[in-house]
């Protein structure tokens, strides 16, 4: 293989690649933020730098991803990152949250397992029936002084803002709502975080592409304060 | 005409055409719920479930679509629909609500019937100043207990959502809003319903498809729920 | 009707408004270049300008266009002018050549009245085997010095240059090729010409309207030159 | 130069050029409403009505446009327009608001000018934190009765409702916002205004201009109505 | 897995689910016509079909697809499907013909197995020296009378035609030669084709999809012929 | 000015620019293939390598781009490249050829100059008349074994293979005649090179910047082989 670039020809191997380039990055300290892609890239970055010790997680999302075999009977793809996650010890299920959960498309059997193993979900009708404000302090709360991970999936944000993705689902928070969620998290402490599910091809306009970046903006400036102890 | 495909040419034909699809349909005591295309459709599709008693609506729209003789003098076209089925006896005006209507391009010919025949109208500027959960009791009140039909309008909801249609005007609610104003019509005596206006081709993102794919659904479970009592 | 204006709600009714208007054009001498729009509204220009004497016609198109009653037994629609316009005493068969026909869509029944009226056809196979010169010399034969009319369906063209059309064909000539072609009827004595199925929305990168365009603009020179006798 | 048509090749006399054809027209005592373009064409229609005395100005805008030497050391670019209006004594910074203001991409450079020369700027956070009426109050208290003119980018809006623009900056309002800011401002002393920055090719669904036109409407009203005195 | 839908999440799974497909279909003695998607899903059905004895091949493409180990080592991906079968003893490589070969980002390691094992090379600039009937000649040659396959990637013609693919190469062959060459395969001993490389999200204009499928209607009638014996 | 980035706000100072950047490279004898962009870029460039012997230059256009004064009076736009280049004794119109011009929207203005100063100029019409092996002939005749500039505008090429350009014209070459013409100029005694007029947002499928790109790899192709001397 060598030098040769890697492409997702062999997804099994592709977790593998993943796991290995983050693993010095992860020995050296650095707190890594990165972009996709399809969600299941979450967990090898997780494998890299949650092994010792699970962290906790603040998800935005439209989907729990906490699903278990499925497509055919595999065990790893874009639905089941969260559940696998759990199962190796990378992630603490008391220790997260996931916000925007929705879909018409969606069956129970994906948040079954957020709900049993403790994972604390808010679906978009509580999410506008509580408000912004109050979901910041719900995040607070469950992550609370632990290590934790920020995973942003583009389509827990509603497809009008970025349509530019493989599953949306309608009816989500706005662009505004994510950048407020995000600042409330000022202060936590962070260990890493990932802006994925952005697929270009799907938005002729370029927004998509857009919002991935200010995303990426606004958690680059939560672990550069987090640093730098500002 | 026998056992040839129907397609639009002569829109005359096409409306006797769609009231005798449905006249089986409602004689065998099924609620249809269609999808569309212009909104001119909604009136034989009354005319095959009205013609004994007058129903009442729930239309979510940015236009009143009961304009009269247009586009060169016709009388029947997509903005004429519900004065004619006023007219003919299938809708009853003092059980009508239509929310959201506004547009820069509307005359007050267009609302004139509204108003005067009774119905209630709920013009964008109150939908923003009372909200939506004022808007599904006020809704409620209209329709009371009586047979209800809900016409949906992609054209309601703004064109940062649903671009694809062929009469957009800005400033109009979210998906989010329009999903909670069905989730409010639980329980009502549902005799029929449709979404009309989606253009796929006017929208690259693909987008607006999904959102009346969607619309569909809520509707579905309002109906299955009616249905089975539950 | 008035001084409203009139879009095509009611199909037969738009017929007589387009004859109607083109009636006094005609008899004023002016020789019309129109754009569309739906194939058939070569008819009504036909009834308001051929009349008094058939004229032969070069018709640009994938299709013929000499279909009978179809779409649910309508006899007017964008498949049949043809068919009608020679059943009137509009168009004479015998002076009609049409060039670029082709489709696997289309079933034989579409162009058995060519051949049974006269009509000189040449298929796309043809029109590749002996090439644009001897293509312009058959329509100058079949054309002679009569009266005649120009249609060109953009459709003939092929999709790769004008994807913005109702019914594309893959495998047509160039825009070149039909550039030539407009050229190599010089001299002729032409009554009228359009420019039809031109259909921006399914053509985002805007390149079939310019088509269009340069193809009015090739036949303004015809008619122009025609007129000043240069 | 004559009857040329003018297209900008060179910006500085297209500078020029637009404030020789804004002269006569303010001399008219016309209330002009242009649209365009880029935000630096204000400056000029500023020299053509405000150099006998400053306005004020409503600045709807994700950008302060207040910026100085840039791009090369050029002072007049589309991020310096209002610095330039206030060093020329055209526009009234103490009289000035600017809504929206936020955006990765922009450095403090840019506000520090607002900020110094004593406008007054609402962040897209205060925006959301206050709400429109507030807002709406606010531009009332900084205009006060003085001559004003409305300056409208549509990259002040969400790029989900204006995507087709140069410079867009995620998490703005809404189009329902804007036109009830607009129309807060009735009865305001209104000598001129204009709509900026659409650029329909960034756009494939057409809705940022419609969003535009329907803006430049909404303002339309508000000097109408200034005219008549109604 | 049961009856689960089955999607491409396990890539060498996909192999083996498409190869079980198919293998009933061959022992009934059908002649499949296949559409894709990845080219790399002729290896399997050449595997349900070529299993007992090899077979010839008439590839349409601009790629030889008979590279060896690449994108991270991987054997089997879409540019390796031929060395496979040829290794695998599938196909005949002195029974093959690749038409349209060429490419900027093509190196020579993908061309050189189609040399060495004997399979017969038309690159894009013989095929435009010699024209479409010689290749025709050429490939009726290569093929002769045993069984053959045919594989038609929609990137062999020009991306002006087929925008919708995943690796375009420009400066291809038109879908008029296309459709020559396939009728000039008339009468050849056929046993399985496919159409592949269509991806509709790249093409907004829809025509990939069109050429893709009128590239199936003429392969249906070349089978249609040969079963029917007419 | 300093380390600005710098964007062409000031085009008459991009043009200083452009070329303070080519001396240096000239300078250094390297031979410059540049990309853009606007075709008045090339008269910088050709400042910077031209000052001290005037080159040929074989140019594949729409436009002559020999026009004067125009736009409100500029001498110096996309339109007057190659007139300026001349009287500036940059560029020699006798060792000048111009390929494939053509359009409804020229004038003949714009090639009076080519045609008086002695440049060969083959019109689309030659070119389909005489083909590609003719055209390079010549091209190789006019140039002769002077230092010779290649200028690629895009819009020579039909837009149906280039939609992405801002003055397209129909009925030019394709992308393989051009491929051809380039390989055609193999051996010649090439000074520099640019690729123009690509600008992606004017065309969704992505296909004009990948001509663009091929086109300079195969003018980079030409350049190494003269430099190798291979």
């Amino acid at each position: 293989m060598g030098d040769t670039p890697v492409v997702p020809m062999n997804m099994l191997k592709s977790l593998d690649l993943i796991e290995a380039f983050y693993k010095p990055i992860a020995k050296a300290g650095v707190v890594p933020l990165s972009c996709g892609g399809d969600h299941l890239m979450t967990l090898p970055i997780m494998r890299a730098i949650a092994r010792e010790r699970p962290v906790g997680m603040v998800q935005f999302d439209a989907h729990t991803d906490t699903g278990d075999a499925g497509y055919g009977g595999e065990r790893l793809h874009h639905g089941t990152p969260f559940r696998r996650a759990v199962e190796e010890g990378l992630l603490d299920p008391k220790r997260t949250i996931q916000i925007g959960i929705r879909g018409a498309r969606a069956s129970s059997d994906y948040s079954d397992f957020s709900h049993e193993s403790g994972m604390r979900v808010i679906y978009i009708e509580e999410f506008f029936e509580i408000g912004v404000d109050k979901v910041i302090e719900e995040a607070r709360r469950v992550i609370g002084d632990g290590p934790t991970y920020i995973s942003f999936d583009v389509d827990g944000i509603d497809p009008a803002y970025t349509p530019g993705t493989g599953t949306p689902e309608i009816g989500g928070y706005t662009t505004h709502d994510a950048q407020r969620m995000l600042r409330g998290l000022r202060g936590a402490n962070l260990v890493g975080a990932d802006v994925v599910e952005v697929s270009p091809p799907f938005d002729p306009s370029g927004n998509t592409a857009l919002v991935g970046a200010t995303m990426m903006y606004e958690i680059l400036c939560l672990l550069a304060e987090a640093r730098t102890g500002k």
